[in-house]
């Protein structure tokens, strides 16, 4: 069985009410209601936890150590600028997987940087809800391929 | 009846005492004490609320969706790197203002942009206490504009 | 009795027919009336000026020399590359609040910079016609402060 | 008949004595009875300006709205710099197009950026004299082309 | 049934042979049986494309226009430089998805850029091959979405 | 008579069906079948070209070699990177001058400049189809005066 | 008696267990009695804080106003971008001194900037937990001149 | 007999009265005499201009061909931004020399840059109002030496 | 035996053509034809091949894997922005000699940089044909240290 | 015992004297009695050297090798810009330690950058003449750290 | 008596060898006697240096320290790098003056900053040898000055 | 005969002992034993110097004039920022050949700029001791043509 910590950073909790028109109409739970249904296909198991507090994401990234065996991470605006959250994660050593609901590649020029990126195995951005299955699928082959080495 | 979140940032609870030189000598409490009185002319009820953690502001604000209507708001230091914030003020779609003691704009470069400006309908910047009143004015003005509108 | 230069700069002339989604549907005669009428009420006697002209500009700032208490200026397009205004400004020493109708930090990056704020005692941005009240208001009380000291 | 601004910014006055080794060797009046000529030929009537002056020419833009149909400018060194001057064809909402008698964008780097293109319709660089004939054409294509819209 | 033209650019050709440590050890010919085969599962049907030249990258995504539903691209170091493939999606108008087998975000500096991505639905970034499918099964998430609203 | 060759670059084999909002409604072959029409006015034979290809775009430069008298040039996106095919220009050392549909200087920052401008004599941009007419007109203009010299 | 606030930020915690390449074997705990043992030579007496969260470490920095006589501080990957931090140590204007474990100077460039320097005595960088050590001589140092002036 | 003209820009008409600390006490009638005085003795005869308008300016600079020798000028702010004043001297063609009252090099950034200067023999910079009699002997020098020539 | 694919790219075929001032009066068949000459002695045998597409040079390079034993390669002007090239060079894994025939380094701004340089052993520049010659005695010497390792 | 090469750079021969208000009042002579005493205490012998020669501190850094353990230098203004002064201790890898008497990273942005950071163990600045026992005391413990190691 | 040291940095003792086209034909030595002889009828002193060794300038500052009253120095080369020049000119607190030959402000960029000039009292730049005894005036009238105050 | 000077910069004694797997193990002697070895095919005849001191290499060059036909130079670290060498050689007006060990070009970003490049015929770099073989090849062959000009 592989455990995965699901974190989504701040304004997610908002999500559905926030800005329909760049994020969707699918709100937090719902989305990981689905993610849940995804893992037990995969054979994972998901904990979820949602935060505006970047203190309080950093404690949590610290607690999967020993615990958890992957990130799957949605850092909303820490995304940019929180190099505490990119410490965090190389400081615990899991692989870790960024997803974002809209492709920041294209919004502002601020968004098109991800400071976390160094910190994580690879990036999803710009499907939706949808892209959370899509980062749970890659986060748990990267934990496989790991294992299998 | 007009419910506005009044919202300060990281260091103004110090205010005072705090650098004097640049920040003046009347404290958080006197200025709220002051905006209550003006608030009360201008037919506005106002709930206040000063943190030096970004995620209590960001949870602050949230708070404000359909319970207040509109944010005034001094994001001290915040102003210049919290995208979360920006986004967080985007996500509830309120009206904001935005106030700052100082002239930013004529103080240490770093100072000169702000990330939240794109969040808020205004800025009002060196005026000290009564840059908060101000605020509050022209608040109340953009409200009863949209509420006309 | 408090003197104020209330001077606008390129293009103001044309409010209420300027690009009104960005500038508003008031004149510049309307919003001089309704600032004559503040100012009423806090004993100050405003002197209106609008050029096109920079080296107008910077004349009409120093007729205010000994004549004049402070200046209330919307610079226009100037605030963003008129070095000799601002010289103007800090040549005579009277204190100066800069208006813009229009929340210039969130517009284009250019509209960003005021090189006129480092001569100014503070700005207000964003709130259309009713930034000029604020403005004076902002100003009497910088006057007021300065002759108090 | 078709009614044409013809602006000619700071030091065009000199045509023909100033660096006729960048600028050629045809003065501003032999540059206009030309284009006086042309003009005839499609229908347009030409007002002809130049001046050393932002503000003038700011004037002018102005004196254009509800009298002519376009603007024809090259707007001199002004092109890299004047935000004023495009704010002024924006307020005034006619189609301008802009002509540089030498190719702007292969000389000096300051040069190679017109802060004025954001508010013209096109810009015609590096044929000489012979470009205010182009541009003539173009401007009338232009206006004809939004009349049968 | 969704058609779908998977698309790679310069050098990935060579996949397999080509700095394994980046790259791993995945022939392009695997990669596609596997793509293949996820694609039946998914109602797919799927046409392979490679070059080496920008050029004829060009030609097939417009070989795409009303014979192909989306298109699945790894634009290789094109992804930095060529703005012409980016106009070319734009101009077909189909939902694209972006792959790259390693991490951009965490490499040179200029491989963070993506001149691709605003004309780009997403992109995943980081899972070697296996991102292909994680790609494959993202664009017909996009184009049932488009397909049903 | 003078020979010219009439060069488009990549994408513009689109025209008539690509983005029509930014690009206009008419189609290559219509564009090259009006330009003939007033070459025959001018004098000039006029050789069509068209690729997506750069090296093709560079090839075909080179065959103008001793063949032609001037060049007409829509570089398309290789605008704003080919420097080969401003080192081609420069080369063959004959008279170029640039058409863009748009105007390129008001779109993205990444349009506003040219690679290829220091090679060529002048530059024409934002007059839709309209622009190779006068491009045309302007290029014959150049040979006509660099024989006269 | 001297008393000291040690302030350690973001992922500090984790010492020795996190990245003990770069920042080596020893745990915050040890570090800590090792530092107090230097303090009682030093006739200093030393208050511990750590946190992941920003917002915690203004208000610790603020509690130490009145009541301690200085601060050494390691604000972690908080060093880059917490103004609101910086803005703190200004508020209560305690001499601080900065402490990193790693040469910060020779890492990423976005480590080699310290938004916290302004506010601080003095930094002391690349020595691993024994920086500490120094930091609280040079702080005891800092004080004891002050305090002779 | 050589005659010069003495041209001075924006806020120098309040030299004595604008910031002395900076720009010291001596008024620019006083300038001018002692000026007058000096050039009697380099067998040279001024006109002396000043205007706070660019305009008048370039028109002043115009004036001056044919009928004088060579320029003296202060550009005040225009120094750093006014290309329409640069190209008026290039147009005139006329040897230029720029005088600073204060040295520009080591006030704000913005002053450290002349867009004039590509335009001018040579600058002074620092001197208070002797600087403008050094300029006067440098100029004069340069006009013998390009008599002489 | 030595080898090497000897690699020009655009432009490089009109050599004695074009721009003789800067690239000399020997055509490249010349070049080739002593660098032959060279070759023999130095126990090295050459393949020639010259292009004007990026994506036939990128060809070619892949074409040396395991037939040759390093590339002699002046990419011209893709030598300042085809990452594909580069990333061809370091995937077939073989030493590279990159050569310019002017001297790069004191041209054009953007000639300075070469995004080839990371995957080449080493450069040389500004020795026109001649240096073709040093460039393939260096790669020869290059490939025997390597092989005598 | 332990040899240290003690090394001042440029003006460090003027301390007590230069601007005692950014380097305080103690001369060099001072400071290296002050270090001999604290050296004897920790068991290291130092030997003194200054100069305002870069070349010399080179050839003083190289005579290092061999003969002594270590290297504490301050060096002044060249820490700036002295890419050769890195390299010469690069060269001799002997551990280095940086020191600097006012915090530079408080003080004009060009002293932000230390280009000889990359080649010291690690830096201490802003605590005037006791910084040099500090980093004394910094290098002993890095020499012993790596005799054990 | 006023008693100045002359200093002319790397380079100068070639002129009137040296690039003649940029620098003129004067040796130094003829620089120097023509100064001697203006420094006669100013009541000065003069002291002459020349130097390619930035060490040993730094040295000759140093040396003026109790011994002059002014420093008249052309830093050549080293006025766009060294700050070690600029420390030792503050270090010693004598009024000094910077002299260019030629006007760098409309040379190549690097140019156009000096470094040094922050500690200058100010700058003269383009007048040949001739600057050097304008400088002379200009540095003796400022140390009249500083007496008189 | 040709006398050439073969200059070595700061460090390059070190060679051999040196990084060595940077810059290779062949010491500097070893490298002229080669080059004199070399030089004697060639008709050249050798004089060698090395200095870590910037004026004794800007000395050295000036010695050259009148009496050496070009120069070899591996400028060391002051490739980056010496820009007085690079005077020095334009001052003597010889051609020039600049050596690099390492291919600079894929270093640290300081180290791809050549501030020597303007004034050298040429570059060679990543070759190694080898390097300085082909650079007197290529001296030598720049030195006969000129002579044969």
């Amino acid at each position: 069985m592989i455990r995965i910590a699901v974190i989504n950073g701040p304004n997610l909790n908002l999500l559905g009410v926030r800005e329909p028109g760049v994020y969707g109409r699918t709100s937090l739970p719902e989305i990981e209601a689905r993610l849940r249904e995804a893992a037990a296909g995969l054979g994972a198991e998901l904990s979820f936890f949602q935060s505006n507090h970047e203190g309080a994401i950093i404690d949590r990234i610290h607690a999967a150590l020993g615990k958890e065996d992957g990130i799957l991470i949605n850092p909303g605006a820490f995304t940019h600028y929180s190099y505490a959250i990119r410490d965090a994660i190389q400081a615990v050593a899991l692989p870790a997987v960024e997803v974002h609901l809209s492709n920041i590649h294209k919004r502002e020029p601020f968004r098109h940087t991800s400071v976390i990126a160094p910190a994580a195995a690879g990036q999803i951005a710009g499907f939706g809800p949808y892209g959370y299955e899509l980062g749970l699928m890659a986060l748990v082959n990267v934990i496989r391929q790991t294992r299998s080495e």
